[in-house]
């Protein structure tokens, strides 16, 4: 489908859902990789891929009209998709987790490295779930899981868009010796990241939905295998930290806000020297000069009233982690409020950052 | 203005705000109170009150056409005011905390009782500031404030909003005798409680404002007073109790939402013990019988996604305290979500309820 | 399921539906009907009403807790309902307008009065689309369509909701002797016209949506069948009266505004004229002391700035159409803007209203 | 302040509000313009830009870092801002139209051209007012302007942004040879059009305001001079075009919607017809390749539901006036829904577009 040999050939699974339609459109011009199958549900193959998405395009970035006249392939169809691809970025949304896993198992053990938005693999021993600022040699089971799987594809994911706002900073303080024992966090978490048709706007036009089924626990757990050591080809959970979540629906488009109070096991920082160590931070993706990350990965933002969604969310293309207010708290040590775009670096974003660090790492060739 | 004579005239300062509409609104028909003064700033005064709101009305209960006529009074001309009432509700917003003190002093000096919705006295020695089904014994410093102000009016005064959500249910708690010693609390404010023209369109539409000026303080500080003591005619505040807050402006109208992580100083009760506690909690405005008190103070909501402002808000003519997703946290103890009507329970209302109490215990007559 | 055997028990087909909530809270304490049967598709039959509905129980008035544990029937079981009621309130949505006219004929046959929101059956020759106010007369066809049926039921139905808010003020000013040859108007819908789930709230925070499919034909043509007349048990389409429609999607939860613009056949009104026109006008509905009638039908405002959705639309309990701006047009003669609530006066209390009025005059005992 | 010798030195005035603000961010990588001066009210000047606006930055594109530390200057003082620019942009808000007339005048005596997104002079007798695609040619007044005023500057002034939405495709028309005689319009528009702080939130949460002051005027009558001709020096309004409106301000941020009936006045083309114009409309910005001109100036979308605000406002950079919705109308001939970005090409954008063709045609240097 393209003659520019030299790019990536991907597949993206869900390519009709918000968050595939994100991938389609951060991966219109990408450096790397190249959109070579769209896929989706069996009922929707077949379809003209501009006639499926067009009339609910969801992305900021216009519809790349390159991709119009696409035909959706039926993402089960693994014997059609794999030969045409290296890449699947896996954004189906299935109602079952054990068939989800055996699909992206499937693609693996067809020599295809997938890279899932969903959680059906994220508590999977030897897969590892990736924030490439935090954990990027995670990535390194991949051999072990090769190994053991016995095939020559490979399997990794991102975590849940609520806890992006506030676990990149945390880990630059742990990462410059100041650990973490307790934090209490409660996000405010736009619409987009029910998908869509998602939130029904009677449900959410002048109010809040103090709920979201599953989030709080993800949000608690999640951190915990990213923060985690990889031994004996297994991923082992940190230890020593609690996290406690209270997880709301706001009436935002986009950008999930987390207000967040953390608790040192010893030392403490002063609160200048916490600015500092986010201002400086950089990471594996800088490093590497990963086309999808951003130049200053957390940014700090003097003003009283910031981090907003609506001003913050798009800080270097939607892949900053926005933090401000950072003060002393009664309770804990620090309080702060994080900021980060959900189909962004929460979804989208993200899974291209994790496959470059793939590529980058020589997983992906 | 009014041949009842049975009720007791009350005069309304600063009528033409959002605060003072809404206690126009629930004085139209009160049974012990009748307004017989609208008043505001020297600026608005000598206008019919019907021209100065009627464009701009904000309660839910339609204006009452009864005070369309009514010309505004100066509220700065005690003289004129303080011997047509016997009670005033200060709901007036001067720049100058000093400025606002002596006003509701005069007042006092006059012989008016003065129930004040604003800051400025809040933390005066000898002046309570009363949630009624928490301490209305409170109240009864007013003797001692008599004797030390040498006034036979007097001056009592509502908390913030913010705390209106979350402190009585967890004074509940403590009532039965499960004291509590942390407190983390993360509040979603309506756009209301910034008042009119209050949050610009601009600031809040599809986004979340991380800081109310001032509001994390008094959120953090008020409810030690509220659960102090009187010693020597003055108050003490609550010790063992610490309290950290985060406060959001969110796009809702109406309704304040608090997140709330509770850890307790020594026994702790089950979850279902927590519920019946809540259910059954009754105060003195219960006892009392007092026209604004709500039926049932603190309404636990089964739902897993309640309480919401837009369903919520409103029950018990907004002057219920809404709870609901009760459950245990890794940090803490236990975790809740509290709602209530921050302009009705959390101003206006509340301020009539006060006034209510005051009337009952005998210091208003 | 009432010991009280002086009310009309009816039964509600799609209570489980936004307006099918709305029917049940405004019946909940009718003075003439009673709710003997809450009835939903087939899937839901056997459900407890209260667990059905009360996790997204809709309407501002509280959920009535006399019907938690009617079990809901199945809606096509007219052998089952019919018995047990005389009016059966029509809030189904039905995929196929022939399957639900059938249904509708059904109930009439079995001998039950159908009082319909569906649009099966709006254009049907000998069933009258009526809103009280207007075309109350229109009730009279029910004789005919009894003899022609050959059924002892009736069916009556109430037109689309984007109608309501501009019909009954232009209708005011034909019969005061001033003949409409154009109307031009521009609805702003309010999303609970969408029904729930309804409008994805990713559709319309910050958006608008200027298209709701079939809404434009229905404001266009359902007022011609309003304002025409019966003849040989026929209904005839009003003539020399053509309407220009422009329909669209606001991010508001009830109320739709209309912006109308109008051009007089004849002889043109003065707007003061206009004015005391709208506010003097009585019907039937007022006449016959019907206990949903609004006391004064319509409202004309004039605030410079109103009829606002917010502030308007529960005026006299959601029943009144509210007007304002009134001006000179220089286009056509006049303009105005009108404001309704969609799912009271143009849902639920419309049908109630019609039941009342088919009470009033006899078709229902 | 720029050693950059080649682009043409500009001032700001009212560079604070948020349509000043839009202006520096659209002239931040100009290639002719460049910021030399940015100039607010006396009470402002002095303070560092960035201090001045950081807080409260409204547009989506970054604020520009090179303007951070320049200091406000008094947009009253001519004497000094005028010598070091060629061209003023006048976005200030004076409460007095003579002051501003006066003010705008004054530059131009002093030999600066002035653009003119204010009111003040849109109705003076030799002030074009422009919107580029439509009359370019109202700029060859210039000369008589200069002649008759005796200076060398000038003053152009671009029209209300309510216009904007919906005059260029009427040109269009117009100029294919099919004249237009009746326009009925009704706007549903963007709370960016009342600036900042504008609309309050309490106004416009779940609600619409059917009324913008002096908005409804300004859409019946700009468009008129716009279309009209010169000559003697002297505008004359177009004749036989009569336009009614209705404006509205929604819960939207940006992009103003207009619903369009029109009527024609003679030939009336087919619809198929209309969208191959639209489609295929140049004009003078396009031909002169000017920076800030949209590629094609009207795009019409097939979709059924389009336009929409948030998904089209921003094409082209936010200088397309995006056109859908195109039918036949029971009372005029044909209706239509145009959108444009109300602070993009109907302020910022559309005064940039202007001063480039003023460039273009000699009359800046």
């Amino acid at each position: 489908m393209s003659s520019n040999t030299k790019k990536i050939p991907v597949a993206i699974l869900g390519a009709t859902g918000m968050v595939g339609q994100q991938y389609v459109a951060l991966l219109a011009n990408h450096p790397w990789f190249e959109v070579a199958v769209v896929a989706a549900s069996t009922r929707s193959a077949g379809l003209r891929y501009g006639d499926a998405v067009l009339s609910r395009w969801y992305p900021e970035i216009p519809f790349p009209d390159s991709l119009k006249d696409y035909l959706l392939a039926d993402a089960l169809d693994i014997k059609s998709i794999a030969p045409r691809v290296k890449l699947v970025f896996s954004a189906l949304e299935l109602p079952n987790k054990e068939e989800l896993q055996e699909l992206e198992n499937a693609y693996a053990q067809a020599g295809v490295a997938v890279v899932s938005n969903a959680s059906a693999h994220r508590w999977t021993n030897d897969v590892p779930m990736i924030i490439p600022e935090i954990n990027h040699h995670h990535a390194d089971i991949i051999p072990a899981q090769r190994q053991q799987r016995g095939w020559n594809g490979l399997v990794a994911v991102k975590p849940n868009c609520s806890i992006q706002s506030y676990l990149t900073p945390l880990f630059a303080l742990m990462q410059a010796g100041y650990d973490i024992s307790h934090v209490a966090v409660t996000t405010l978490q736009a619409v987009s990241g029910a998908g869509y048709p998602g939130v029904p706007s009677l449900d959410i036009i002048d109010n809040i939905i103090p709920y979201i089924g599953g989030e709080e626990e993800k949000t608690e757990q999640e951190p915990l295998k990213i923060l985690g050591d990889i031994r004996d080809g297994r991923f082992f959970q940190r230890e020593g930290l609690t996290i406690s979540a209270h997880c709301n629906r706001v009436p935002v488009r986009d950008g999930h806000t987390a207000c967040v109070s953390v608790k040192f096991a010893g030392a403490k920082p002063e609160l200048a020297r916490i600015i500092d160590i986010w201002n400086a931070f950089r990471s594996a993706p800088q490093e590497l000069g990963l086309p999808s990350a951003p130049t200053q990965p957390i940014v700090y933002l003097d003003e009283t009233n910031r981090p907003q969604p609506k001003k913050d969310r798009m800080r270097q293309q939607g892949m900053a982690i926005n933090v401000g207010r950072l003060r002393a708290c009664p309770v804990f040590d620090i309080k702060f409020v994080g900021l980060s775009h959900n189909t962004l670096r929460g979804a989208a974003g993200g899974g291209i950052l994790n496959a470059e660090l793939l590529v980058s790492k020589g997983y992906i060739k």
